[in-house]
């Protein structure tokens, strides 16, 4: 048992080709001890956004605080709220956007192979 | 892509022995694709808990709302609350409760054989 508050979780620029202002913690990890999956917390800061692009593993998310869009394979924006979950299958591909004009936070799920 | 707004999902009562005023939402199981982890949201009313049990399987949990606490083996409460993440680990044995007045609110993820 292991309780992690997300303010004591170092927080990392994601330095991603085509990401923008945005910050990656990793609360729950393989170093952790998780099993099976990883929950990680992305913030993205006003007009910032993550990467367009596709993985073979999934993304299982909730949104925290802030208005954003998860961009689906097309280009479209999903607009998402707190209180919004989403799956992103694997190979899809997908971004999420800052589009507000505060912080975007969410959690996103992996399996622990890939953090 | 599948973006699930928490409030869309039905809420149903955790009949198992020992939870009280416990409700369970899976917006995001294997009925949905999930092609590994399935993630539930539990929440649970003032006074009420989650059974004070164990399985084979952990726990991936991130607390969305309310004051709880997370009780161990040893039958010690943690206090836990709103932004915190917490695993517990397989066969360890566990509860959440309500120590608030208001609505306790928590993520719970599984593997999604089991959910």
């Amino acid at each position: 048992m292991k309780i992690v508050p997300i303010n004591t979780v170092e927080k990392k620029k994601v330095n991603m080709e085509g990401a923008s202002g945005a910050w990656k913690q990793i609360p729950l990890g393989s170093k952790d001890g998780a099993p099976v999956y990883s929950l990680r917390v992305f913030t993205v800061e006003p007009g910032g956004h993550t990467p367009f692009h596709s993985h073979p593993y999934e993304h299982m998310n909730y949104i925290i605080e802030g208005v954003g869009a998860l961009v689906n394979a097309s280009g479209e924006e999903n607009p998402v709220k707190p209180g919004d979950f989403a799956i992103v299958e694997p190979d899809e591909k997908h971004q999420y956007r800052n589009k507000g004009n505060k912080p975007f936070v969410i959690i996103c799920g992996v399996p622990k192979e890939f953090e």
